[in-house]
C-alpha cells in the first residue's frame, strides 16, 4: 500500500463517517433506525459511494446492502459485514465502522494488480439494534431462518408499526421470515468477517489499537427473582428470628462475586452482573425489615459449559441461603442466549496480521452480542476485529480514532490476503 | 385477688377493648388519629370507665386523661401510662392495653383494704404514634418541654392542618410547647410505668406470657446513602475496570451481617437494618452494570457505646471498599435517638413479681420505641412490662391473650404493692 492510498482512506473515511452522522444526527447523537428512515438514507450514502468507485451494488432478499468488484473470481465469497441502524441518540461509529472497512477493503482490491483468488462482499446489514423493537440482529437473523413469526409482531418501542410492517414496507418477503426459511444459504459463504468498535473499556485501558475476537459471549438470565423473607419492626425483631430479604441477597452477591473472582484467576472467561435490585418502594421503609427483594441476575461466558457451572452455583447458593435464613427464591423464565466462537485460523489470521502491522494486542472476548454470532452459530467462519474505543457505545460520546480504525483496515485486509494462501 | 375479681376484670378489660374497638373500628382495623377523633372517643369511654368506677378523672395541660383514686395519700405519684392513638389501619391493643391495665390496677386499689403509702394514677397519653405527623411521642415530648416549634409546623400526612392546629383544637397551650416549656415537672413523678404488648415475635417464640423490659433501644440511622461506581454494559466491561455499585453495597451489609453476628455472640445488645435497597429505576436494566444504589442503614441498641463502635465500623467499612472497588459512599444527615435504660429497681421488682406469679421470662429488650423513654430521658425512675403478641404491631392481625394481658396486670399491680416495702 501507498503512502497517498493511505491518505486516500482516510479523507474518504472521514468524509463518509462525516456524511452519514450528517444524514441521521438527531440533536443530540445519532439515530438510525432499524428499517427506518436515518438506516436507509445511510445505505444510500454507501451504496453511492461504492457506485462512484466502480463498485457493483444490490440489494438481498432482506433489503441489505451487497457491494462487490465489478470483476470478482467465481467460488463462495468471503463477506465483511456489519450493520448501519443505531440506537435512539447513538454514536456514529457503532456498526458504520465496519461497514466502511469493508467498503475501504473491496476499494483497494478494485485497485490491485494481483486479484483476490475468491470473491469478498460487502454485506450492510439493517436492524442489529434492540433498541427499536426489543429484539437483537432481525437483519441477519432474517437472513439465515432465525426470526419467527412471534418476534414479526414485536411492536415499535413508540408503539405503532410492528417489526413486520417496518420490514414489508423494505420489501422483505415477510411470510418466508416468519416460515423460517432462510433466505441465504450458509454454507455457500466462505466466511463472514466484522470490524466493530470495542463497547467496553479493556482495550483503551491497555492501550491495544486493536484486537482479534475470540468469541461472542452468550448469556444466561433472569429477569427478576425475587427473595421472600419476613417484614418486620426493625427494633422488636431479634437476630435469630428475622428474615431479612436484603442480607439474604446481599450473601448471595457477595459469595458470587467471590466465586466468580477465583473461576476469573483460574482462567474460565467470565462475567457476572445484578444491574437490578430493588426493595419493594410500595411498602419500603427505613425501620422496616426487608421482607421483599427483586432482583436480576445474568452471567455471561464464551463457554456454554462456564455458563451452565456458574448458573448451577447461583442456584446452589440460593438453596443454601433459603435454609440458612429461613427466606425463598422464586425464577422467572431462564433466558438463555448461545456463545458464538469465532473460527481459530480467522483468529489466527487477525493475530498474525497485527503482528505484521506492530499493533501490541491479544485476543479478546467479545461481551457485547454482533451479527457475527448469528453467522457463526447458522455454522459460517466467522471472524471479529475490534478497534479501540472510549466512552462504550450506545451514547454519542463514543471515541474511536480514526488511525486506529485504518489500522484495523490494514489488518483485516492482510488478514484476508493472508487467507489467500493455499494450506 | 380473690378469684370473683378476677373474673371481673377480665369481663370489664374484654368490654372496654371492644367499646374502644367499636369506636374506632374503619373496616379493616382501627385508626385512632393522633389528637384526633378515634383518640378522642377512646379518651371518653375510659374517663366513663373510670368515673362509673368512683374514680376521680381530669385532664392535664396536653389534654392527656389523669385518673386517681377518689382518696389518695400525700407524695410523688406514680404514673401508669400508655398512649390511646393508633396507627391508620392499627391494631387495638397497641397503647390501649397499658391504659386499660392502669386502670385495672386503680380499680383494684380503690377496693384494697390496705391502701398504697404512695399515689398512684393512670395517665391515657395522646400523640405516640408517628403515623400521623411523621414524629413520634408528641404527647409525653410535649409534657416534657421535649417537642419544639418546627415540629409543631409539621403536616398531617394527608396534608392538611399542622400538628399546632391539631393541638390546639384539644387546648394544648402550644406556645409553651413551642417554647419548650414543660408542661408538668418530672422531678414531681416517682416513676412511670407502662406495660405494651410486645411489637416483635421474640415472647411467642419463647413462650413468655409476660417480660420485664431492660430498654428501650436507640438508634442511629442514615435515611440515604448513596453508592456510587460507573454504570457499563454488562457484558463488555471485564472484571477488574469494572465498578459495580450493587456488588460494593453487598459486601459492606454481608460485612456488616457478620460483624453483628459476631459481637452480638460476645454479648452486645444490638440490630442492624437496612430497609431500603435501590438500584435507579430510571436507568437500572439487567444488562447495565449497576452504576448507583440508595439504601437506608440504621443500627439500634441500648448501648450508646455498641451504637457508636458499630456505625464507626460501618464508616470504616464503606471507606475500605471504596479503596477497594473504586465507588464513593455519599452519606445524608446522620440522625440520633438516645437509648432509654430502665431503673434497674423496676426491673428487679417487675422480674421478682413474674417469678411470685409463676411465669417463665427473662427480661428483654424494646426495640421499638415508647413514651417510657420520653419519661426516661428526662429523668424519671421507669418500668416497662411487656405482654406476648403474635404478628407484630401497626396491623390489625396484632394478637394478644386476654389471659396473658391479666397475668401482666397481676404483676404490674404486685411491683408497685412491691415499692411501698421500705428499704
Amino acid at each position: 500500500m501507498t503512502p497517498s492510498t493511505r491518505a486516500g482512506d482516510a479523507e474518504l473515511a472521514r468524509q463518509l463517517f462525516d456524511a452519514v452522522r450528517e444524514a441521521s444526527f438527531d440533536g443530540i447523537g445519532v439515530t438510525r433506525e432499524s428499517y427506518g428512515e436515518g438506516e436507509s438514507r445511510a445505505m444510500a450514502l454507501i451504496e453511492a459511494q461504492a457506485i462512484a468507485a466502480g463498485l457493483q451494488c444490490a440489494r438481498d432478499a432482506g433489503d441489505n446492502l451487497l457491494v462487490r468488484l465489478a470483476h470478482e473470481p467465481p467460488g463462495r465469497p468471503i463477506l465483511i459485514g456489519s450493520h448501519l441502524d443505531s440506537v435512539p441518540q447513538g454514536g456514529n461509529y457503532d456498526g458504520l465502522a465496519g461497514v466502511v472497512a469493508g467498503l475501504l477493503v473491496l476499494m483497494r482490491q478494485q485497485r490491485r494488480d494481483d486479484p483476490l483468488r475468491q470473491p469478498v462482499r460487502l454485506l450492510a446489514l439493517r436492524g442489529e439494534e434492540s433498541a427499536w423493537y426489543g429484539k437483537a440482529y432481525m437483519g441477519s437473523l432474517a437472513l439465515l431462518g432465525g426470526l419467527g413469526a412471534a418476534e414479526l409482531d414485536l411492536r415499535h418501542r413508540a408503539g405503532g408499526r410492528t417489526l413486520r410492517e417496518a420490514m414489508l414496507a423494505c420489501g422483505v418477503p415477510v411470510d418466508r421470515v416468519a416460515a423460517g426459511e432462510p433466505l441465504m444459504d450458509p454454507s455457500q459463504i466462505a466466511a463472514y468477517l466484522e470490524l466493530h468498535i470495542e463497547q467496553g473499556p479493556a482495550m483503551v485501558a491497555r492501550q491495544w489499537p486493536v484486537a482479534a475476537v475470540t468469541g461472542i459471549r452468550g448469556n444466561i438470565r433472569h429477569n427478576r427473582v425475587v427473595c421472600r423473607g419476613e417484614a418486620g419492626h426493625s427494633g422488636a425483631v431479634p437476630r435469630w428470628l428475622r428474615r431479612d430479604a436484603v442480607l439474604a441477597v446481599a450473601q448471595l452477591l457477595a459469595n458470587l462475586d467471590e466465586q466468580w473472582r477465583v473461576l476469573q484467576q483460574m482462567g474460565m472467561d467470565l462475567v457476572m452482573t445484578c444491574g437490578v435490585f430493588t426493595t419493594d418502594p410500595r411498602s419500603h421503609a427505613v425501620s422496616v425489615i426487608p421482607g421483599e427483594v427483586a432482583f436480576s441476575f445474568e452471567v455471561r461466558s464464551q463457554s456454554p459449559d462456564t455458563l451452565e457451572q456458574f448458573y448451577r452455583l447461583m442456584r446452589q447458593e440460593c438453596e443454601d441461603i433459603s435454609r440458612a435464613r429461613a427466606v425463598g427464591f422464586e425464577f422467572d423464565n431462564r433466558l438463555y442466549s448461545a456463545p458464538a466462537i469465532m473460527d481459530p485460523a480467522w483468529v489466527e489470521r487477525f493475530s498474525r496480521a497485527c503482528r505484521a502491522a506492530e499493533v501490541d494486542s491479544e485476543p479478546i472476548a467479545s461481551g457485547a452480542g454482533h451479527d457475527a454470532a448469528v453467522f457463526a452459530n447458522a455454522g459460517v467462519p466467522c471472524g471479529m476485529l475490534f478497534i479501540r474505543n472510549d466512552h462504550g457505545s450506545h451514547n454519542p460520546r463514543e471515541a474511536m480514532e480514526l488511525d486506529d480504525f485504518l489500522l484495523g483496515v490494514d489488518v483485516l485486509e492482510q488478514a484476508i490476503v493472508d487467507a489467500q494462501r493455499p494450506g
